[in-house]
């Protein structure tokens, strides 16, 4: 890997664009090259384009700083100036599905946090733990499409990470699961800048995140859905049902989850077992942002917690604990992710990684 | 009711023996005219045994604020100073027993917010929306006790007042409930004073609350059960799953819940219409602290929230909303209520008021 | 009082109208018979047009919900159908001094929470307990602007009420005041809604809000000065410096307050029984908004505290800590007042009831 | 620097000792070999003494989790095991003295935590940039009180870090400083464990902290005083007052400080010319945990905070910002630092360093 491969950020002055330039400092493979935004930001050097808006802990990485913001929109540009692009950009639906495709279409592969292309059956959702297979389609997404040696990848929503590895760690060790309720606990810093007003969230919880509950009853069965015929076949046989809350945490999602095994029961031990002893493709191929383990078990009554457990293995690790019988399905557990890192920004940089190391991008 | 009823607070320093003297300042029907707590308090004014830990929003009750504190032990004593004692005490289970027991023998009829007596057979759990009937054991209690005219009775969990009643009143709708998976997410004032510690609640939630999943799911059956041969045999046709949080909230309980009914299955409207017509023996006895409605369902698409709905029914009231269907039982639905209120003194006091009402105080 | 007076709020569907309409409901003095707003409310219901945006934790009043809403732009419709209008209009500068004169010119007394005409000379800012004998310049301001027997009266910004009605009971008292070092901790329903974003206040403080030191240093000066010549003259011989922070609190502001005198400096005991005993202009006449009494002084070691303290004298007292020797000036010690209530519509209502105790409204 | 310096901890296994355990891992010239703890402890594996204690977010560093924990009262056992111990005992005053006096009677040089000490003439209290120059009472204070090469030193209350290093870097510069007038509003971890309960800082602060005034009043004179005739005397000259606050915040301490000058009045962009080029006996020593630089000052308008700030200069450095004039005295400023390492365990290991670097510790 001696020379690093030139990628773009799209929306790269928003929220979820600041967090790429965050993680995309340093990275091992990556450099980044091109800076995309809306025409207000065109011109302007990224320190400019972001003052007063900057939400990162750290100072923004030195280098991107004096790089000049282009138009996002004018895609001939970006041509030649990166080999891919990360797109966080926040539009209308339509002018996502449009600004994506043209740039897949001049070849480039676009990685997407975008929920826009979602629900399209060629284009995978990828959580490189589980479906690292789903890629497969890509040829036939080009051919489809005419993106020539361009494609589209997206990632899933951010609530879903905490519960949807360990459930598939069970279901590639031999234990389908048929049904799942689960409650969430969801930080703010899901909901973008500004999300959620102050006032809402001191002493208060509330009970509903717009959309939120329909992503992660659907998006979970195409992910473990099956490429066939040029299309990814949804698994009908597992049924999820979510309640999402909002609290005052910054980050980190929690999610309480009841399973139901669809056959045999594994004893609790084995699933401890299997939790700790799962590996994925991104930990085989060495991904540099793959967390080792994946999954991290902890034996504590009282965790995960949002403020101790979130940045496990680099905040892209899932914490599971509190393991126990259910009173109505089989098992219960409590899962919790870094959702700006591994439910959002980071999860695309893996998925970024596993395109690399399979040669999808050069 | 021209003469208010006489009655004494045991554990009357502590957190919950705060609320009662709180709640009872100023009711019509009751007068506190005995305060007893651990030897240490004895003999102080109450103003003085609680100088520096009274933890109420309002000042001290002038009428109580000189009232001299005695021993809790000291039953005697307590005999013909009061009619009826609310039980607030804090000591080891065994202790609990036999002090209460003690002040039942002595002929007084104990309302208890300790968990102590809550799974023997011949002693009412009471929810007086639901279970006011389950007073009927009452003769069988005083007889095997050899308890005279005095009795005990206690109050629920303070977790499961936000779903039980919006269950019942499906369940005695016509419509009963054979499972449900809940996740709750608990103020901190549940856990007495000081409770967690502020450094685990600031950007943080904890899903672990000892003993009270125990608690949330064998309660209810009792409470659902029925009196038959001098003992309440539990209900046994509904299985409760539940997962316990504590979040950043000082009052107020959310439960977030899925549900099957066990026959047929009402229309979503019909259940709306269950729970806003809803009212039982409190309501129809007009006594004081029993809300009106007891059920309040919200149409807003983001409640019930704490910080706005706790106070509904002068914090008596269970807020519910968000009624939908589940995409694995048949609906689900976010139940919330004020949790030292309805779910600790005020849901004693209300009991005592359906035992003064029912003439089994005097 | 037989019959009450119709009173309008303009801008009455934004957070400060909002808590016009709350507080007056049920007012035994005022009646709100119009409801101005911006013309995309106008011809709305009351409901209607707050529907998804109404903050207060109690209902809009049932008399006010059906309400129809006005055009506030629409000066002439306004004229006979109120006695009197409270402004809460949130616009450019320019434009508030332009349609707050609009409805004194036609004869309407205007009593606003708005900025605007603040620093005007012949505007008075009116705390009741203060300064009510800058009402005194109203027949000036008449004269001088056309507005017959219309006028405009001003509430001062919400963060200094804490502090200013302590310093002026030791002034009146006949301690002048020269130097005062003060820090805040503001609560976030000052900043309006939706106010700070909920990411920027967990877990952090914020050590700025614009424009507020400015206010805290100015107004005051003004609040303490003389009707001279058709003017008011501040006092310029106190010299405030105020450091404004933002602090995850939903309402209620604390000042952290060192005072110097500018001559002969009181005992301890004197200061606390000077504010204990301090009663004002709203007091004597009884004034329905009134605190009895309006310092509240705490003997606590800890106290006050936003939680504890802020709905004392409900929400319109002062209430004062901690006073203590200074190490650098004479005293500190620590002020807090609901921001909401006393610093904002409370203490407009509270000016508008002594307009109408003095004959000056009708 | 080839081998590392054995150390020890003493109250290894409370609060502070934990972070001294989290801090040391890894430290290039320190290595853990002894724990000291209380008799309750003693005999356990480290990891089993703070089990369900153990509060950092990192996990036990894996090779002091198998050490043996000692009883720090058996200071013999302790010679010879390490060079240098860092108190973090918590017990009364008196035992405090008497077992810091035992350590370094037996030869052992104590960098300690605890205030007993800071009030004595001739111990030392350090703030490595400020008065590494107080070292020089060493001889004086073993010759005193016997200790033949042991020592004992001691670090400042964890609050003041923040503004005296600021304004010891303007007397530096030729700028004494008269007066000061500051308010604090403080991080809960600065209470240790459990500190705080979450009930009273939910929607709350509180305007007071046991003892912390005095200490910010006191303890800056001391750290500014100068070693004559084997005494510290205290430089009287800088009248400091301090009002203290507890914040919902869990780590970082923010002070907004109003100064005036002695004499000559810099103007503002010398201020923070000197701050950002101050530099001092750590930096110039290299020691490894001295931030460079040990001033980060932010022209952001709302900066420092504690979200954002605390962790600059590895949780080491200050950070200033908000640099304006003051109405009353001649400038204000905000400062900010992190409380559990800068002004606690981690100002302590820098102190040590200094030791080491100057050839105190061998």
């Amino acid at each position: 890997m001696e020379k690093k491969l030139k990628v773009g950020v799209l929306g790269a002055t928003g929220m979820v664009g600041q967090n790429y330039v965050r993680l995309l400092a340093n990275h091992p493979w990556f450099d980044i090259s091109y800076l995309g935004a809306s025409p207000s930001s065109a011109g302007k050097k990224y320190t400019d384009a972001v003052a007063g808006r900057w939400h990162m802990r750290e100072a923004i990485p030195s280098k991107v700083a004096g790089m000049t913001v282009e138009d996002a929109g004018n895609v001939d540009n970006a041509v030649g100036k990166c080999s891919l692009v990360f797109s966080a950009i926040e539009m209308e639906k339509q002018a996502v599905l449009d600004l994506e495709a043209a740039y897949a279409r001049k070849g480039s592969p676009v990685v997407s946090n975008n929920s826009a292309y979602r629900p399209v059956d060629d284009i995978p959702v990828i959580i490189p733990e589980i479906n690292a297979d789903h890629l497969a389609i890509i040829p036939d997404q080009q051919k489809k499409r005419g993106f020539g040696k361009g494609f589209i990848v997206v990632k899933p929503n951010c609530s879903i990470q905490s519960y949807m590895i360990p459930i598939y760690a069970l279901i590639k060790a031999g234990y389908p699961i048929s049904k799942m309720i689960l409650t969430t606990l969801q930080a703010v810093s899901g909901a973008g800048y500004p999300g959620p007003a102050s006032i809402d969230l001191i002493d208060n919880t509330v009970p509903f995140i717009s959309g939120e509950e329909e992503k992660s009853e659907v998006e979970p069965r195409k992910i473990l859905g099956k490429v066939v015929g040029g299309k990814i076949v949804p698994d009908d046989s597992i049924n999820i049902s979510a309640h999402c809350n909002r609290v005052p945490v910054t980050d980190g999602h929690t999610a309480c989850c009841s399973v139901e095994f669809a056959g045999k029961k594994p004893e609790a031990d084995e699933i401890i077992r299997i939790w700790r002893s799962f590996t994925a493709v991104p930990q085989q191929l060495k991904l540099p942002s793959a967390p080792v383990p994946p999954i991290v078990y902890s034996d504590e009554p009282n965790r995960p917690q949002p403020q101790k457990d979130r940045d496990n293995g680099k905040a892209m690790a899932i914490t599971v604990g509190r393991l126990r019988k259910c009173n109505v399905f089989d098992y219960r557990f409590v899962g919790l992710h870094h959702n700006t890192v591994r439910g959002a920004a980071g999860g695309s940089i893996l998925a970024a990684e596993l395109l690399m190391a399979k040669g999808m991008v050069t």
